[in-house]
């Protein structure tokens, strides 16, 4: 399983993934989700993936080599899509192509399905924050909800609809995104650290900065045990039911 | 959708259900999904049912009918059950035999599995929890997890898997259940008031007490608000990232 973040607040667009994939409980990896495609100038490429390894790796690799335009013949690249739409819909292409060469496996009942988060900005457009479904169409993220999930996406939603609005600050949403990380850690074994991050403050010249949260980042350490001892308080002030 | 959790701490047994069904989220309804069939003297069977309502109503009927034990040729019903574990084991009878009945009707893939909480005590002994499985297995509720969800667990599993254990006392493991529901229901439209609620403290002699929590009940508001001001305040208490 996964699980990926993407928000597109105003001050900015952030990605979150973690890094674990499993083919089962007994078949645990560590493998990066979170990409910086581009990242550099004037463009920003980040990319995201939850769902089959196999048809993310094929997607990308599909998407490394270019993508022939049946129309005009003319190959085409991450690296030469004029706008960040442009490049969604390349990403929507390649997976659509990465599927439809597995459909012939279908028979051994494998779920083959993948979802990708596409955010960035090409050329000084806004910052625009996509995720693409398994059957290559996709979706723009809105100011009425400002963020998209991939993957294992239920744990962690409530924090997110309390919490996180189009006018939180680019550094509280990461906040809040995180939380919502610890949460889903703790109920699905199949959602882990390191969690990968990309930062892209609309206000600020590319390129955008990237990190990698592992079980020793004090930050989210500490954010772990605040936010457990705070729910526990919570819980402690709330009388209990007269039923 | 339905969200239904069974408590099994050591002060004794809650069952929670919502009653919101709903065939398209054009079509929804309200449903009793919690039923007490036997309440009275030494005889406790609380009853909630998730997914498909044709099949869970069907496998009422059939209970209520009773079953042909295929040995004996007799007619087992849950009031005449020797004790929980027999009745549990007769609900997945009765629930087997109603998706059996149904399979016909596959090519219109539609889906009709269903899942049950079957909860209670027969003759003084001690109280018990099963979750009953759409293929008619059971699954005991034990101390290390004492609690057991069915239909739309995912949202609120965080809360329960931090705050839940054996040793929380009863009203307590309750109102935690009520936030698991709160946070459930603003992620899922599917979930919704009211809410039913059996009470079967294992001190207190029978019967068991129930009751209906609707938008009204002043406890679950106020549950409910300080539970969103809590979590806006520990939110606010932790640092932003120093990513």
């Amino acid at each position: 399983m996964t699980y990926c973040i993407g928000i597109r607040v105003a001050e900015g667009l952030a990605i979150l993934a973690d890094t674990r994939t499993n083919a089962g409980v007994d078949n645990v990896s560590t493998y990066r989700k979170l990409r910086l495609i581009e990242n550099s100038g004037d463009r920003l490429i980040a990319l995201a993936a939850a769902g089959s390894l196999s048809t993310t790796q094929a997607a990308l690799e599909r998407l490394r080599q270019g993508l022939i335009d049946p129309e005009s013949g003319a190959v085409e690249t991450l690296a030469e899509a004029p706008n960040i739409y442009a490049a969604a819909a390349l990403v929507g292409r390649a997976l659509r192509q990465s599927r439809a060469a597995m459909a012939g496996l279908k028979a051994e009942d494998v779920n083959f399905d993948a979802t990708f988060l596409v955010g960035g900005t090409i050329g000084g457009e806004p910052m625009r924050l996509f995720l693409v479904y398994a059957a290559g169409n996709a979706i723009e993220c809105g100011a009425e909800t400002p963020y998209l999930q991939i993957g294992e996406n239920k744990y962690g939603k409530p924090i997110l609809d309390r919490a996180l609005v189009y006018e939180t600050p680019l550094m509280e949403a990461i906040k809040i995104a995180l939380i919502s990380f610890d949460s889903t850690m703790r109920s699905n074994l199949a959602v882990g650290l390191p969690i990968d991050l990309v930062i892209a403050p609309a206000a600020a010249p590319l390129p955008a900065t990237s990190r990698r949260i592992d079980a020793e980042d004090p930050y989210f350490h500490d954010l772990s045990d605040r936010w457990a001892t705070a729910l526990a308080h919570a819980r402690a002030e709330i009388p209990n039911p007269p039923y």
